[in-house]
């Protein structure tokens, strides 16, 4: 199957698709809510707030059995498709249990080679039967954009009063992540609330500012050290154009000196113009103003050398490559501050061992509990999408009054 | 695998097999009820006008939120098991939402080498497993026959006092789909109902007698047209079947002149036989009566030349045939009734374009709601197997009290 | 992928790995009630009361509407992952309907090469990842010990007061399936409870005693016939070994003259050891003590040859063998006890037809019912894992008095 090809009948939304990102956002908005999840630019910080405050309920109900059952409850007149034609596990079962936990009914297709292409149907039928059976489309693709012309699609049958559905991206080829943006930046907001489970918030902070005065709550005014595939990992790029919405951003990138590797120039133009200063190296061990980068890291985001995304070329200057540099080991997450998550969107690579094992017992080891947040925030983005927060609310405040 | 061999321990079940298809009915019927849908020939008016209005109750229901919760209370103690050994998308998503909707809990084997064929397990064990965890068996199979010896082997365990679990045929071989007839039944019941959403029904088909002074609701006294292949399309042989049951029907068959393609003369006698006025016709712009056989269509049913059942022979031989006569272009759209259901069983073919992608937003077209429907009436199927109408009856009255 | 090599990363709890099973046991213990299920060693006769206790309970829960819905609420908090990279239909089927009686949601992994492994995920990570979405981890793995280091890994976990969640064992490479040796044992002591439904169970009991004086309930003080693949079937190895904590056992092993069908020595010294009387023949038609073996038989177990364990020499040899002597002819059932239940693993295989259909009505034949066993089992599993037993009986109170 030629991708081209496939994208045939997507010729219609072309001239959609060759807007700027800016002016397609309102398309996928219904006034202040998502229509569709497409986009990492859909996250604005007053989203964020909101999504992260329904994951917050959402995890908190998970806990206990009755809570669990009102929110198996909340939307499980809803039924799903996980449309999911590039292979991935973690993305798919993260998805799936965030339907469970709110009751909707999953259904997957995840072979390309269906039936029904071979008897020739075009992308556009497909995607239209899911959205007879099923109430929202969650779709990974290795065709660039699919999931936003699926949303053109649904615009247009809402317009011509159809049935129309909501679309969510869960990974669109190399380009676009967008819910894994949102569980990075519900990790680092959830960190930076130092709000340790069961104590007063205050002391905590109180505690950390004897050492760092300056420190707020909060993703703004932090610095924050990206490590590794820094040119190729999606989700390093929409993590940091989220994070760039907010004030007084510093932020350090550490990767090989390779080209495929290292920050992309645009990227870097882009973060600049909203404000981020922005430091480059190539090395974990590399300083700034006369002090170690990792002593000023009030984040630390390690990524996967992605490999599978190797071209031939470049297969064999990276075996090349000391990667040495790029791993933490325990000696330099002796240097983190001491509040500083150490996270990775996973999975980690067991012979690189860019995080070895032997750190995973460190308190600040937030990449075990990002899959989790993932689920919950998922969740939080399911609600969202099928205005059902106002229900949230309500089964939330039957047990607990805060 | 050699499907000769895979039926050997059905060979018990062949004296059974060879008996015309009118004295088998009566093994799939409890009284007045299916106990296993197998042959398109048990449905019969009575049970279609039962499990319409059944699917009329569901799909009603299944709009509000409480009614839907209700819904999926009403089977939720049953389990269901897909057992899809033939690549189907949609029947089987179609299969699960119907299940889900009713709140059955799906299994799917997919997968024909399963790890018990392997280990030379029979058929017959395999369904019996099954049955021992599930409480229905929905399966499609390559074999022929399959679905109709398990619903055998089922009576067989009942009148030995062991369990057994109703059958349903969701497609075997390009035998029989009878759930397709049920669903392409139930649309045209509905088209012809003349009810548009909201509107005194009077008056829909008032306005419309003044175009078309005898036209009576329902399926009967109706011109179907049924275009393209004709020969090899198991859902056109079973819908004409259901739709020569009712009274002066007229049928137009429209196909190229290829002998795999033509209306199988079988077929056609049983039709005559049946009282029903057959006509056939190698274009659409063709006339009967000195007027265009579209200007008389009450009903347009289009299907797609299904290449995936062609000889090398046929492959040559259809590559050199003209498809335009056998398009439904805007053009002919045009010329169709007013209120003529334009329907296809999908998927549509995107290279043949048998139906060509602008007509897609005229009113008519049905192609997109029959999926919707088989939805619904493949759980008013599910509800009258389980028998359980008369929950659903009570839940309804809960909501709605007409 | 070398399965050495997949180990590595479970080189940490070799130490754990290389003690003796005795020592084991308490780490999957917590207290009186199983953390994890790991070995058939884990089922002392306490807890197979209290599994069956419980098992009976789902049983007759689950026959009526209201009763079987109030068993889809009580788990239905839970998530349950099915790993299972070993193939397994039946296995898989039985714990997936296990679940859903209880209202757990299923997901499944299946395809040994999920995208994280391509990613070079190591083994751990991926098992974290599903505690981290999941709440009990079910998994069949074809590298030994897989099971066994999860749980140590999920037992470590608890230990720093991380996520933690159990883990079942639900067959490992070719050694431990302790699942089926549950359900084996519960079809006997079922059996042997002599409580046919409906009937006063010393009724029957009183009957039987007429003709076998000494005939007690349960499962102690029995004749036990294993007949086919001795020596690699787990089946035999783990439930003769639960069987043999009951005393006055006597076991007869059945099984061709080869070496690798025959009784193992180690597992012989163990039954004698713990007071069971062994003897072994290799013709269903031997005697003992001048009696034909048959006619002495309680209960008589059947397995299939398990021809995909053969070497290229076995195979060879195999194909010589006679299998005649090792087949349960109409005639030899004939011969066995009136109320001997006649049980199998499953699948029998239809080629070498260890058990011929023509017996399949006889009443004393419980592999289909074993099947159906295996899940209320597995379902009374669950419940005790989760600690809900209490709930259990609180929602069979409400439904029964006795």
């Amino acid at each position: 199957m030629n991708p081209a090809d496939t994208l045939s009948d997507f010729s219609t939304f072309q001239p959609l698709l060759d807007r700027p990102i800016e002016d397609k956002l309102m398309d996928f908005q219904r006034e202040q809510r998502l229509k569709h999840l497409i986009y990492a630019a859909q996250l604005k910080p007053d989203l964020l707030a909101r999504l992260s405050h329904l994951a917050d309920m959402i995890r908190r109900m998970a806990r206990q059995r009755e809570s669990n059952l009102a929110l198996r409850q909340l939307l499980s007149h809803k039924r799903a498709m996980l449309y999911f034609t590039q292979p991935s596990t973690r993305t798919f079962l993260s998805f799936m249990a965030a339907c469970q936990i709110l009751g909707i009914t999953c259904n997957e297709v995840r072979d390309p080679k269906t039936s029904s292409e071979i008897k020739r149907e075009s992308h556009m039928d497909s995607i239209r039967m899911f959205s007879s059976y099923f109430d929202v489309i969650i779709m990974r693709s290795p065709i660039a954009n699919f999931a936003e012309c699926c949303a053109y699609m649904m615009n247009r049958l809402e317009s011509q009063e159809m049935r129309s559905v909501p679309t969510i991206n869960a990974g669109s080829g190399s380009d676009e992540h967008p819910t894994q943006a949102l569980l990075d930046f519900y990790t680092i907001q959830r960190s930076f609330t130092f709000d340790s489970e069961g104590a007063a918030p205050q002391t905590k902070l109180d505690v950390l500012r004897q050492s760092y005065p300056d420190l707020q709550p909060g993703p703004a005014g932090k610095t924050y050290l990206f490590c590794g595939d820094i040119g190729r990992g999606r989700t390093v790029r929409s993590l940091a154009t989220v994070l760039s919405q907010y004030h007084s951003q510093r932020m350090i990138f550490v990767s090989p000196d390779h080209g495929a590797l290292k920050l992309d120039q645009g990227l870097r133009s882009r973060l600049v113009d909203a404000g981020v200063t922005v430091h480059e190296f190539e090395s974990l061990d590399a300083e700034l103003n006369g002090q170690p980068i990792l002593s000023q890291t009030d984040c630390f985001y390690m990524t996967r050398i992605q490999r599978e995304h190797n071209s031939a070329d470049d297969t064999e200057q990276m075996a090349q490559l000391d990667l040495g540099p790029y791993q933490l080991t325990p000696a330099r997450v002796n240097q983190l501050r001491e509040f500083s998550p150490i996270m990775h969107p996973f999975p980690r690579d067991s012979v690189v061992q860019e995080l070895p094992m032997q750190i995973d017992s460190d308190p600040r080891v937030m990449y075990f509990r990002q899959a989790r947040n993932g689920m919950w925030v998922r969740a939080a983005l399911l609600v969202h999408l099928f205005d059902a927060s106002e229900e949230l609310f309500m089964a939330y405040s039957q047990f607990y009054r805060d």
